[in-house]
């Protein structure tokens, strides 16, 4: 059986704008492939209602796993609760745990905050939606069909995928091995490169120049569900490599 | 009139593996903002013909301009161009001028490069294809119709979008103007930030917390293509900052 997808939308103008550096792509692709849903496809839009809602649906048809990041805080900006309520044709209303855990959030602040209309909006979710704990800063993200919303702070959205990951139904976990040598060149390996890809036809064989100061050469990495494949795959790699009169080095370039 | 619109494409497996951090998107999106396209949607696809040739084909119809990174180099799991030609459905062939600079760039080497079947691949292309140059390494990457198809290799990628650029029609660059304060809550301020954006409907005006050692707090940012009125935004959003009891400082937090 193979294994489920999963999708990524981040969501949010301040990656599109380049004020922020992605933090969150790369650890959900590790995460994901180690409990065997592998990212398929990362989108990242903007803060635009019909953007959303559009991508939302198309995207919630197509992979077993959809993860969302951002959007989810107090301000005018943050729309994605409310965008997502709208993909799934569902009333977007207080949510009675959410608001219950937040108002006794703000209650219990010396000197009490103000569990005000902005901060009511981050307990307002799509009917019908599952808590996603936010042990950080309480603010819930929440999961309603395949969808699971977090948010797009890192250290939060880290911690609300951690409490996350025991429940989902995973699959195989990806395996994963790299043979890489200094002065190989991607043109004088490809065709044989090619030919063991062809004996390994359900691993992914990729090819990765490095440039460094102390030198240039190319990382050969086998990817796949079968451990044995990978590493037999990793053990004609790391022969054809020597053929060729490099030195294979197991793992990546450090 | 309004801007044009950028999509970017990074094609790849290893972003979706994790095994790479992203280095390209945010230097597109901010030289793209800076030349006045601003990028509004960015897709992370893996090298799968049928997705890269559906994805060509969905974004080069919604947008201006289609950038694409990564696939084009001589291994097997560079396709990006014998996708692209199909996505445009036109023949994948020999480019001459491309063909004549990668067998005078491998005669050149001493000893001399073998211009084998693999490293012939990276002068194939989409009939009708322009060149992109590549200073770095020689292999060009191309343009066909509204697609800019770059290589993945931020130093290589950097280098074809700098050739490029000046030949890109672009609109009204993107200004924006940051001010932070230390101590400040979202969900204090969103009331009157959101009252601020409604007087100012044709900017983005965004709210990013930030937790840092030295203490947490909100960057508020003003952004669009009226110079005047970012200004005026952000000196509303000066004297609101101030209004509330904080210190308004211009800028991101540093």
């Amino acid at each position: 059986m193979s294994n489920p997808t999963a999708c990524l939308l981040v969501i949010g103008n301040e990656v599109l704008s380049g004020r922020t550096q992605d933090a969150n792509i790369r650890f959900l692709a590790t995460r994901l492939g180690e409990i065997g849903i592998p990212l398929r496809e990362v989108r990242i839009i903007p803060d635009v209602r019909e953007t959303i809602v559009a991508a939302v649906n198309e995207v919630r048809a197509a992979f077993t796993y959809v993860f969302t990041t951002g959007g989810i805080g107090p301000t005018h900006d943050d729309i994605t609760a409310e965008c997502v309520a709208a993909a799934f044709g569902v009333p977007w209303e207080p949510h009675p745990v959410a608001w219950e855990r937040l108002a006794a959030h703000y209650a219990r602040q010396d000197p009490p905050g103000d569990f005000n209309a902005a901060r009511q909006r981050m307990a307002t979710m799509p009917r019908g939606a599952a808590l996603i704990d936010n042990p950080v800063s309480i603010a819930p993200g929440f999961i309603i069909g395949n969808v699971h919303v977090m948010a797009g702070v890192p250290r939060i959205m880290q911690a609300m995928f951690e409490g996350l990951a025991p429940s989902l139904a995973g699959g195989v976990p990806v395996q994963s091995r790299a043979v890489h040598a200094h002065g190989m060149m991607e043109g004088t390996i490809a065709q044989g490169l090619g030919e063991i890809q062809g004996r390994f036809p359900d691993l992914d064989i990729g090819s990765y120049p490095y440039y460094r100061p102390e030198g240039n050469g190319v990382a050969l990495v086998a990817k796949g569900t079968d451990a044995a494949a990978v590493e037999a795959a990793a053990a004609e790699i790391t022969r054809f490599v020597a053929g060729l009169g490099y030195t294979p080095i197991q793992g990546e370039p450090g």
